[in-house]
């Protein structure tokens, strides 16, 4: 039983913390967190040991008349991996508390790279993070575009690609984030994601473009892919339909935007109404080596196999990616069709 | 076993036959819609079977490829009751095919009282509906509003009520519909919802105003109560948390927005991510004989439980309300604490 | 000729900056603002002198190529009066410098009422104005609270005043705030927005309750008041005729929102396509002493001829409310008849 | 004095209304519309002179209390040209109306192509239109990439351009459509767009794809270009800055979305807060032949100047294409630097 501890228990972190607590061969520590807020009384209600974050003690829990277990200090020495998944920048803080702790540690994409210098997704690099201390689970957008792109490059091979990114401005339940009607660029051109799907692999030509759009449900991309050799939208499609972590949908059931996909994913009654899989459409413009697609990315959960994967692998609980993923996707009831 | 159809696959009608297939007392015997398309795929996939809604026959369904069971001309003789789920105005049109075939029959509140001149709500009124052959249950405002005043009414009494109500333009999944960027008057002052209130409570004095918003969560309400004597916040809080439909929470608890509360319902796991309680604030005002609080109300699902009450009691099955009202909560996981 | 200053230049100082370029009787001496953004080039644009408002020197202002007049320690001294309308809170800070500097101020609604112990509104309470050195105009919901109440307590007396407040979220320009999808509970309950109309009206027995919607247009109150005696809806639609400040709209004409406002507010071609007058519609519920009405609040424009009527009152360059109001008013277009 | 009667008084019909009443060499002889609404009274204040676009009479507006000029039968027979600004589809119907009364009629962008075999822009192909009895107008968009396209073309040569356009979901105005909170891909691709543009530019290699976002303010675009020939950043904004529908804008300077570019149009003080120009990003990519660029697109205003010059082309008053456009220009303000 690999023992697994979440510190920040926000968007990513919950979910996480959940899909470690389905997991045979894993057991969840504990949760740390900073507010004894509703969502540490949803983590009590679901059994969940809590831990404060502040180091210094457990007051603010104390004082809401909620009984923790204890800071952070005391949850790391029980564990053999933490997974990090509190906000952009902070992590990077946390390091030497993990690095002094002697407990393997995985970070989010908000992370730079450098953080780790392994840079994680389960379809891409499995292997190199078998037995590694650190590593980096990239972000939802660099997962979505390394779940789609890995099965185009080991079928037909990649010249170049060009991504645009239409991103969601704020998670759902971000309230303070807007902007609630405007369009708004990413500041860098090109963004960086198409560094970030590098970090990964290395050796892709990748440009990427982004903006944020005043909605909370899903990413969409609009990926512009030369191949290695021709291929037809039924070639692409049978490549896809091989990896699990990848849904096809079509316009023609009605499925033409992300409010519909997250309809779906509330009625499949997995974790919190997620979708974990890249949702791909099936009208897509296939002519030659040329390949145009979209596909939506659920931002607030397509990194949550690929950090089960990345514990399984960096605790050497599994050295073989096909493996920890099957496990992984049965645990979560992963790999549906629609 | 009660035999069920429900006629119309959306918001409503997916989750009545979701909420009906988890009874035991009653079966599922199938859903009619009219198009093939993504619902229709994942109610096949929950296993329910289809019907066309069309009464001409299955060529739409047959086209898609889609192997459905006939038409709601099949289905009707094979339920003792309906559950009209189809689109405001549409279900009084089928009010002479349910009187033809012999079934009973439920409407949703987009239908006018006068359908069946009975109007549900289970706390207020189950008694009235036992053997009914037609009722209608009410919308999702005007149950919010009768299952938090039916409590005051029972304890204090009720001299007069103010509610406002800021009401979500549209459902998630309703791309269609806006305002994008608005807040939109109802048309009438007041609008009809304490009308609608009073066909379930005759007696009462209500008035309602109400808007819309450019949101899809819930609706909001805020209400003003003249009760019939004084109570204080406790007292309030104590005469709703008999009833498991209701649910308390807190701004302290950082519970302040509906954003946050379909987290909380998305994490709890059941239906499509519902909260099917009303969600009261506890930070009230309550002065004397004078209280005034706000509510909020999950539009997609609040009248499911109700809909099943009101299977139970029309059918026969079950004559006290408390025991119908306790076989649907328990079924659908109703009554939790924040 | 007064000589103004206006400190901050974002939404209400830029529109302010404006009004004052607009009066026979002002000067505007300068604006100060902290970035050489858009904002600054757009200030010059009108020919508005710039001066930074970081009193170290105009650095920031020099790397980016524009030439401007100083700082604000440059500028005070050339004034009788400073308009300030930097972010709430920091208005306070500037205090000190204003005492300093000698010169007259007055601030925004964002500050306490104590920071000058005279909150001013035009109707109600432009005598208390007059020769004062410093004074606080009212926030945009008060003082469209102020408005519309005024003349009812003038005509009819009040016995109380119940408001309930959808706010609009963020401005149009605040791409940085949200929430995109949500409603959001003012954390107070009743909201300040009553106690605020009362450091203008004292002896007003008045409650608000507040929430934001996903909306970035106007504000929208419902406000239910107790009259000192009976009136019908022409009394009241004529009380409110007398005043230019408020402009009575129908939905019978189709004016069914906020954005219908906007849109009318931008063909005026007035200001920044401005609603400076409150908006109420006809349609209202008169019945006995007893009031309910709906109103519309431009919050990014109605305080601007409040504040050009407080400078005027401050600088004692005109004594009586009703010829300063007629003189902004007709600087600015305002009074119309939709 | 060209006489123009404008069918249809919405977003569009409204805009180019005004801006035919402010050209020295056209005389607006009326305005037809279908409602006695509020923008019917707003024209009415701008001294329109208003038909009821129903030929049977002018009831509605007289049952509204509003005196009008009679039916569009009668305004027809008083001009040279109808500007049809009427909801797609509608223009085509009108067709033959237009043909009996043997005006000269301009249709927008909703309209097929087929509906005058001439489809207009005014860079682009001005003199294509002199002494046409019938042109359409392109759309918003396709206006929005020809602007920018023409002047590369021009100067520098096309190979083939991919744009992928995020369009606004709903006008401000048009407070029924959706949706909320979602992104809506276009049910076809690649989008019938890059088809359009090529309804003036036959020989272009353009493709485009598009998505619906949930906001009111402007459509962007992301343009790739590879180019005839090498050319840099300068180059590039070079060749745009001799045009005056085009305004080069820069993040630097504050401006990151399209909320910014809005609160600058207001400021402008033009026609209803508009802008007229085409907003693009100094922020490009520019290597060798290949270009990238983002361009944001205000899809109530773009097409107002175009419309104008196809009237003076077609009327046979200007045969020189930068004549008309210099006249038009300078009457609505239209060439600002920010």
């Amino acid at each position: 039983m690999i023992r697994v501890g979440v510190n920040g228990y926000g968007v990513i972190g919950k979910r996480v913390a959940y899909a470690v607590s389905r997991q045979e061969d894993m057991k969840l520590v504990g949760i740390a967190k900073e507010h004894p807020d509703y969502k540490a009384r949803m983590a009590s209600g679901r059994g969940f040991d809590i831990y404060s974050s502040d180091p210094s003690g457990t007051d603010i829990f104390d004082k809401a008349g909620m009984k923790i277990s204890g800071t952070l200090g005391d949850l790391l020495p029980k564990v053999d991996i933490i997974v990090d998944c509190t906000p952009e920048g902070v992590g990077e803080k946390n390091k030497p508390i993990y690095e002094k702790a002697g407990c393997r540690a995985i970070w989010q994409g908000g992370e730079e790279h450098s953080i780790s210098n392994l840079s994680f997704n389960a379809y891409s690099n499995y292997n190199q993070a078998v037995g590694a201390r650190y590593a980096r689970v990239v972000s939802c957008n660099t997962t979505g575009l390394l779940r789609t792109l890995f099965p185009l490059k080991s079928e037909f091979g990649i010249n170049s690609v060009n991504a645009f990114l239409v991103r969601r401005a704020a998670d759902p339940s971000e309230i303070k984030k807007g902007p609630i009607n405007a369009l708004e660029l990413d500041k860098r051109m090109p963004s960086h994601h198409g560094g970030d799907v590098k970090t990964v692999m290395p050796d892709l030509d990748i440009s990427t473009t982004a903006i944020k759009a005043s909605t909370t449900l899903m990413h969409v991309h609009h990926v512009t892919v030369e191949l290695g050799r021709d291929a037809s939208r039924e070639d692409i499609l049978g490549a896809w339909a091989k990896y699990r972590r990848i849904v096809a949908v079509s316009v023609k059931d009605g499925i033409t935007s992300t409010a519909h996909l997250m309809d779906i994913a509330r009625d499949l009654g997995r974790g919190s109404g997620d979708l974990y899989e890249i949702a791909v459409w099936k009208e897509m413009r296939a002519e030659g080596r040329r390949l145009e697609y979209m596909q939506a990315v659920h931002q607030e959960s397509d990194v949550v196999p690929e950090n089960i994967d990345a514990i399984r692998a960096m605790c050497g609980a599994e050295a073989d990616a096909a493996k920890s993923i099957d496990k992984t996707d049965r645990s979560l009831g992963i790999g549906i069709a629609l």
